[in-house]
């Protein structure tokens, strides 16, 4: 497991770099200190590997990030507060960023935990009757796509400081959420982040 | 010239392919049937290769679809006919939709030209007094990124017929159009999409 471990984490300090997308097996073989063979004792190759770590990058966070907004009474202010932690997280922390923006690439966006998350709050909204959209797989098309888009400005770019609240009032607009109502809820304080709720036992491992 | 081409029309094969972004080197010499020295001295590596080949993907088409929209009256117009024609050609081509797809992965969303012709339409919507934004970013970030993964949708999933009119729909109203203006913009017929302008001697040589 040791050994998995060390390829896991040569593999993210690569991917977390702006060029990581182009890191090759032998790249992260080296940066773990083992050879080609072994690498391939533990993945079957690069997607395998890009899964593994996608999990790696999203899971916790997503855990936190889902058990803090379970807190609040409506899925525009669970949708509003998650897309502000993600931004916040990516522009604090670059290499968190460029490991999200590697790793979202060509695959699900974020990861397929997240996606599948996302389009599970969309879906709340449209059952509460605050998001007017046809279908949970637009809303969680322009959730998402908006999220990604705006985490490469943050990373990338300068931009203003409440940027992630900005973006993600826009968001709920575009859901249906009036003008007034989603600049009001996207600027509400943010909650502190709690911990995973279901993974006290396995971080305590 | 003629090897040049070569590589790049192999990486056009590589890359419109779900899994082009694993793509290496060696692969793409392989399939120009070149060797690794002779690709090396057409480009520095896989960042100049990614980059002339997103010019290739994507300058005839942006060329194409600016000359068709700048047709029409207004950026409502513009913006809303340009996302249908980007998610109608990747519906209609799955290989283009996966080069999109892979070569906008970390880098700028559709290449960028593409990003920066998105940035100038959002910026005459503000001016027009249409788009209700605080900024051209925060609109190019909605408009780039809901693009961007609705055509991951349309690529990769069954989705309805008129998904890219629902989609530039949303996008419309998140740019602060009213919810029937956005409708009735979107779903507008669509013009033909016109060769584009400034290229009729480049096309014909």
């Amino acid at each position: 497991m040791r050994t998995r471990a060390n390829i896991l984490s040569a593999a993210f300090d690569i991917f977390g770099e702006e060029q990581g997308l182009f890191a090759r097996i032998e790249d992260i073989a080296t940066g773990a200190g083992v050879t080609r063979a072994t690498f391939y004792n533990h993945f079957s190759g690069m997607g395998e590997l890009r899964e593994a770590l996608s999990y790696e990058v999203t899971h916790d966070f997503l855990a936190a990030v889902t058990h803090t907004i379970s807190q609040l009474p409506d899925a525009r202010k669970r949708a509003a507060v998650a897309v502000r932690f993600y931004l916040d997280r990516a522009r604090s922390d670059t290499r968190w960023g460029w490991s999200m923006l590697n790793l979202s690439a060509s695959g699900r966006i974020f990861g397929a935990e997240t996606y599948e998350q996302a389009e599970r709050t969309v879906q709340e909204g449209m059952d509460e009757g605050h998001f007017l959209i046809p279908s949970s797989k637009v809303g969680r098309d322009i959730l998402l796509g908006s999220t990604l888009a705006a985490m490469g400005s943050v990373t990338r770019e300068e931009t203003a400081a409440d940027y992630p609240e900005i973006v993600s009032g826009y968001i709920l607009h575009a859901l249906g959420v009036s003008f007034d109502d989603a600049k009001r809820i996207a600027s509400m304080d943010l909650p502190e982040l709690l911990a995973p709720r279901n993974d006290a036992a396995a971080s305590a491992e």
